[in-house]
């Protein structure tokens, strides 16, 4: 027995309970291994470097970052080099763009050392305002790309990512956050308000959200994708979870949606936005839109729920009138990448006001979310345009990075097509691939003499084999019956792909 | 009725409890004032700028960053730069330690737009451990300033950074976190177990304890300062409201210690050190140590509660093995005053290893602190060293800081002696003043028909008059019957203190 005041037993049986797969054992245990291979590998590990296809960290893996968002960081980190600005122009090739952003932001900010109002730079939040709102340029490049190119050319992307809804978006219902992650947590915790309190989830899903509700004491109801169809919303799924959650007394009262999807970037038409906002009204749910991937799209296109709800507002005027829709974005995933710099936002619909101020009570007790961070928001919702001297560079890095992960993912399917009992359908987004797997029998009893399920150790055999970490679907959560991992295709090269083609043919060898 | 699904009475209602003062509503208030005089005062504000001297915010009060520290980062947001080494030397001033920092930092981190281990990265963690652990030099070099000078010379503060307890840290127990309140969310979310579940807290505290409280439906266990002491740690205080909380059934867990103190930067003595520390061990609490304001202090020494357990234990084996012990620290504060960069750290001393194990997965929820702020975390434990390139500048401005903030403390604190019905302690360190106020009885009939306290509602008609927004003692909190204001005293000039003077002399009279 512990002498100690905490004990398993004594703290916070939530955060016991919550489960976090993505940085779990896996992810522990690889990091175990790179500082082993940094000492010398000393331990014999048989590979020589750690992929960490656990998570979707483009930085770690050598994606290099935009070099016009960095440059005006690097000012605005040390704005004495404004100082200097004909060294900077003139040996350094920082574009008069750059200098000028720097200055801009500087003002918005006064110093990046400064805390910031609680939900953000107010002038970086009317920059997300005019992105969010400037959606008639998206639609008409957008339609020139798809008209006028396949696969898409490099312009693509940007051209997406300067604008989004064609509709009026009001900056004091933007709040700018540490990343998405901490607008979900911030969202959730408003929003439950005990342990009867309901929230449905996709599955599989980000695990944030089972986490986070673990925490709070709340229930998810999860709501099944539908692995045939690209792992698209099915809406008969989420009508059945909720009417069995009713039925067992759940008072449900917000449904998430990742879309484009987490884990595997299907987009949603817009008939099933339409048609979740309609159950949304119907059965007076919050809608959370977790779109952190909208710009990770390979296959058809990204459309907001922000504007979807505005087009049925307008269609059927006060019939959509009392909708709460939350919708989230970060600058960690997309072509921009900047997971460590933790910034993000969230966008408020329809909510009540004094919830509203609630909300703001909850995010000012943590003061601010990274100022640097909230200039690389302002950077990602207003890009150099046209016309601009850092255009032409930023779009053709954009480009170039749509297009890597795009080929890197077009590789490992093909690599998952040709390995038995594997099946995974062809990439459509997101950072992700999750193929289904299926084991032989005696690999399930192996593991289950291990204490884990067969996917756990099927992903701890493949990192001890290879340095290659993945994450088993029961992370996310799957049907009964059925094993997944999830694997992102950040990571450059192909040597990496063949050593889990090889281990794979071993174990099934093995466990036959 | 509202019409929406959440409102007030539907929303998580230890959310709608929470209280939080010093983002409350005269920031709010400060902040729309600060807008207008932006836009030309169109309403006649009767003053010309907003001091914001209700949160500890150096920078934004014009406080200029240690330059090492930002160009470093300026070249970890870029690290194109370190292609141009030539030009940073020798036309930007760049020493060859902020590139080999910069070089090294990079390697640590490969991108400060990447990830990093959930706890940080981890060389970050020993550079940690190695200030924590480096106190031979720090001693020697304290007791040199103590008998050479007085009042402090240039060198001492950065010589108080340069290593800390003179024991052995491991920095497996470093969890670094994105500012110290991030840090205190964690460690309150895995040690409250239910609303029976008390902490013990300093009142005047500062409020992020009682807001996190509310929100996770634990109890605050209040224990008074003594005003009469500077605000010192009055034992039979602790004594007694440890006592009446068990009284009436509450499980009381953890005792909180701010040292040196918010809201008046008073330095605990060893001997109530030890003190608390015997306290703990006898009704077996888990201590948290909050030290951010370690290196503010102008009157005493700072004197680490993890330097005095480890004298306990080597004293005494045995006795103190079992204490469990949280101690955190901040790059916010002291001369550093990055607020906005997020970054921080917490020491973990005695904990299980299940819990451990738990707060490491609570914090992998979030991913990881800003990469940029741990980068800083890492310069403020591991500054220039004498003999280094840009040691003398990294003095000179880290002891100009420190005097600006002494000279400022002592020019405010004379001018409240002048004031009527106001009494304030002598300034003793961090940021903060909390003078204690004597209003008339007209003041507070005024107020109580406004529906506010008398302190808030002085704070408002300050405000209101001069721009100047301080913080109501109500929201640390106070005696019954006495009144407060916290201030702090970072704002350049004495213009803003004149107008304090001036209003408080013309409020007197209104309401005598």
């Amino acid at each position: 027995m512990s002498s100690k005041r905490l004990t398993l037993g004594s703290i916070n049986q939530h955060v016991v309970a919550a489960k976090y797969a993505v940085r779990g054992e896996l992810a522990v245990r690889s990091e175990q291994y790179r500082a082993e291979l940094l000492q010398g590998n000393p331990n014999k590990l048989p590979f020589s470097q750690v992929i960490s296809a656990n998570i979707g960290n483009p930085q770690q893996l050598g994606q290099k970052p935009l070099t016009f968002f960095r440059q005006v960081c690097s000012i605005l980190e040390n704005p004495d080099l404004l100082k200097a600005e004909g060294v900077l122009v003139d040996q350094l090739g920082y574009k008069p763009d750059v200098i000028a952003r720097a200055r801009t932001l500087l003002q918005y900010c006064q110093s990046v050392g400064a805390y910031s109002a609680s939900a953000g730079v107010p002038q970086i939040k009317e920059s997300v305002a005019a992105f969010l709102e400037s959606g008639l340029r998206f639609f008409f490049l957008f339609s020139l790309f798809c008209v006028s190119c396949s696969p898409p050319a490099v312009r693509t992307p940007n051209d997406i990512a300067t604008g989004r809804d064609g509709f009026p978006a009001d900056p004091s219902h933007i709040y700018l956050s540490g990343g998405a992650s901490s607008g979900v947590n911030t969202l959730l915790n408003v929003i439950c308000a005990g342990p009867d309190s309901g929230i449905m989830i996709p599955i599989p899903q980000y695990p944030l959200y089972t986490a986070t509700l673990s925490i709070l004491n709340a229930q998810p109801v999860p709501y099944y994708l539908d692995e045939a169809k690209g792992w698209g919303t099915d809406f008969e799924s989420i009508k059945s979870a909720y009417a069995a959650a009713k039925a067992r007394g759940v008072d449900v009262r917000c449904i998430v949606i990742i879309n484009p999807g987490n884990p595997t970037g299907s987009s949603l038409p817009e008939e099933d936005i339409r048609a979740v906002l309609e159950f949304a009204r119907q059965e007076q749910l919050v809608v959370l839109a977790d779109e952190v991937y909208q710009t990770n799209v390979f296959v058809g296109k990204f459309t907001s729920f922000k504007a979807i709800l505005r087009r049925l507002q307008q269609e059927q005027p006060g019939r959509y009138d009392d909708i709460e829709l939350a919708s989230l974005h970060s600058i960690s995933k997309g072509m921009v990448g900047e997971c460590g710099h933790r910034g993000g936002y969230f966008e408020l619909v329809g909510f009540d006001a004094e919830v509203e101020a609630n909300i703001y009570k909850f995010i000012s007790i943590m003061l601010c979310p990274p100022v640097i961070g909230q200039c690389l928001v302002e950077l990602m919702v207003n890009p150099p345009r046209e016309g601009e001297p850092s255009y032409e560079q930023y779009q053709a890095e954009y480009g170039a990075i749509y297009k890597d992960l795009r080929d890197r993912a077009t590789a490992l399917h093909a690599a998952f097509s040709q390995m038995e009992g594997v099946e995974c359908g062809e990439p459509q987004g997101a950072m992700y691939l999750f193929p289904t797997i299926k084991l032989p029998v005696k690999a399930a009893e192996a593991a289950a003499a291990e204490g884990r399920t067969a996917d756990e150790f099927y992903c701890m055999r493949l990192l001890e084999a290879t340095g290659v970490c993945v994450v088993p679907g029961s992370g996310f959560g799957q049907r009964d019956g059925s094993l997944h991992f999830r694997t992102t295709f950040l990571a450059p090269g192909i040597e990496w792909v063949g050593s889990i083609v090889q281990f794979h043919q071993g174990f099934m060898e093995k466990y036959r």
